[in-house]
């Protein structure tokens, strides 16, 4: 039985104006979480809430302590940034009503399960990318010693998400590329995942047959906000396959191109996207309709659309890793719940293929 | 502001077996709708249930009142069939606690609108086409005074919708064309709708891709579960889209062809859709994925499409109307939340011509 859970978000489309009309008309006692650069370029009055506005970007177990120590519980957290952001949000409300407790052991132990005072999230992405305003996770890094933990539960989609365009036009064409090119590794590894299905399909295809018509206008004309737009409805579809699939090989090699090289997760997850493609293909269902999402005749015009959007960029090397590093590249790169959720467990000999093809 | 609510319906797909398995664990009071035909050509096992099994087409006010009057309140409602099964439980949802008063009354002035007391629905299509399983609404006819109404309220979504290929398997060439163009209206209408955004484009994109892939496939093959599951997934796409916008020109051009000649809903609506989309063509937003979404280089692709698929069926005359009907036609075929959600509100003319265009 091959189940699907449609997400309950409401999701908002707004300009800018009416976004800040409704920041001005909550009466609630709210937590705004987003950075000073987003607040002071979009002139966003936060004086009515309380405000975490340093600048976020993987949110760890310590700054998630901190926090939880200095806010009192608000009744509503807005979240605006890139998926770090949104991330933490998930993480307060799982966790809030538990903070006397030692945090690491309440979400390595998920006793956060049956929270049912978790608080509701507005979700609001600056990136067109994460998918974050559509999942149900957030991932907390653990500096210390190196590792990743999910804070998982079906109450953790955002209530609301809010697509504002003109958020994301403060991303560069580097920052535009990276966050594309991962939503569009959330709808190819969803597409081809395991418990992928005929639906989780249909909203990855819609996905990529955005991306790779947008993804190219949007990096040639960043002010075009139509394009933007279009980006983050791209986005926006592959959270919402891979928030009932999750993803597979691409994401589970990219951890250590992160954590070792420093390497955008989006480039990452994405420097693997083709070989893995081809070597999953016979298990691809619905060729037809997948090659038609991506106006492609074959698998050599999706390489020729990876290699031009990124303008060969997809290299290990253009970012400093040399053939020397993969050994130690492939131990960390079978991260549980995503190799094997990846339709051919690749062991250590071929991701060192996988890899070495992409030096 | 544009906004969106996804719609709250859980999804499942079954096959037969785990359908059958599923009825038989149901311990709640549950009204079974669904004809001896279905019942019997499946082997369905409705014994603990309240049942109407007559076969329903159009459901109208008097059948509506016998059964109001005849069931005792379930906690649950079953229903199976094409729209109408369906249908006829939204009705029954929305004014069971209601069914002392004149449920004309309660229809025309929308008195069920604050019903909490409302019923959960099931829905379990057996057509790929209505829609129904995921729309919030209802039609109900009184054929004594030759009109329809809707009965419309957020509550009426189906709690759940099960999508089993092989229950739609009993569908001839016929009807699969029929309904098949149903859902392909439902989207196409949708996509050029006033109401339509960024969102419901994407869902009906999503739905056309699939009806043009499979429509002709599935009509060469009509025993292929593989064929019949996508076209149900073309369908709830198709739903899930104007579920949101509702329907337009040729929506509204179908009610008279349906009311006077008999024609069957889905020919009605698609006889006018190629003459619609080129009237409309200038409204139609991102072109490029409309077009890419059926393949086509120009509208010339699209008309060919339809003519190959109908086998040239998509004229009046092939219904039996004559040239000298149209102007009764006309007549009748500007319908309220239809013809004035079309981009353009065609005039009688306008209309006559659409119409002598597809004599």
């Amino acid at each position: 039985m091959d189940w699907v859970y449609n997400v309950p978000i409401k999701f908002f489309d707004y300009d800018l104006n009416q976004f800040k009309d409704r920041l001005n008309n909550f009466n609630e006692n709210i937590l705004f979480i987003g950075s000073k650069r987003v607040i002071n370029t979009f002139e966003l009055d936060v004086s009515n809430f309380q405000v975490i506005d340093e600048s976020i970007s993987n949110p760890d177990i310590h700054l998630l302590e901190k926090v939880l120590d200095k806010i009192k519980k608000p009744d509503l957290i807005i979240a605006i940034g890139g998926g770090s952001s949104i991330d933490l949000a998930k993480a307060i409300s799982a966790l809030y009503d538990f903070k006397e407790n030692d945090i690491l052991n309440l979400i390595k132990n998920k006793i956060y399960l049956d929270n049912t005072k978790h608080i509701p999230i507005i979700a609001v992405p600056t990136t067109a990318g994460t998918g974050s305003e559509c999942t149900k996770w957030a991932t907390i890094w653990d500096f210390d010693d190196c590792k990743k933990y999910s804070i998982d539960a079906d109450f953790l989609y955002p209530t609301e998400s809010w697509l504002i365009p003109e958020l994301t036009l403060t991303m560069d064409e580097d920052m535009t590329l990276a966050t594309g090119l991962d939503a569009l590794s959330h709808a190819m590894e969803s597409y081809w995942s395991v418990p992928s299905n005929v639906y989780t399909r249909v909203l990855a295809r819609c996905s990529i047959s955005i991306i790779h018509r947008y993804l190219p206008l949007a990096l040639n004309d960043l002010n075009n906000l139509e394009y933007r737009k279009q980006m983050l409805m791209g986005s926006f579809f592959a959270g919402l396959a891979f928030s009932n699939t999750r993803t597979t090989a691409c994401h589970s090699i990219s951890y250590p191109l992160t954590m070792m090289f420093g390497i955008n997760h989006g480039f990452a997850a994405a420097i693997t996207l083709f070989e893995v493609l081809s070597r999953n293909w016979e298990f691809v269902k619905e060729k037809d309709l997948f090659l038609d999402a991506w106006d492609a005749d074959d698998l050599i015009d999706i390489k020729e659309w990876l290699d031009d959007v990124s303008q060969n960029k997809l290299h290990l090397s253009n970012f400093g890793v040399k053939k020397e590093d993969i050994p130690t590249i492939v131990e960390e790169a079978t991260t549980g719940g995503r190799m094997d959720n990846n339709p051919i467990v690749f062991d250590k000999t071929e991701i060192k293929n996988i890899l070495l093809n992409n030096l």
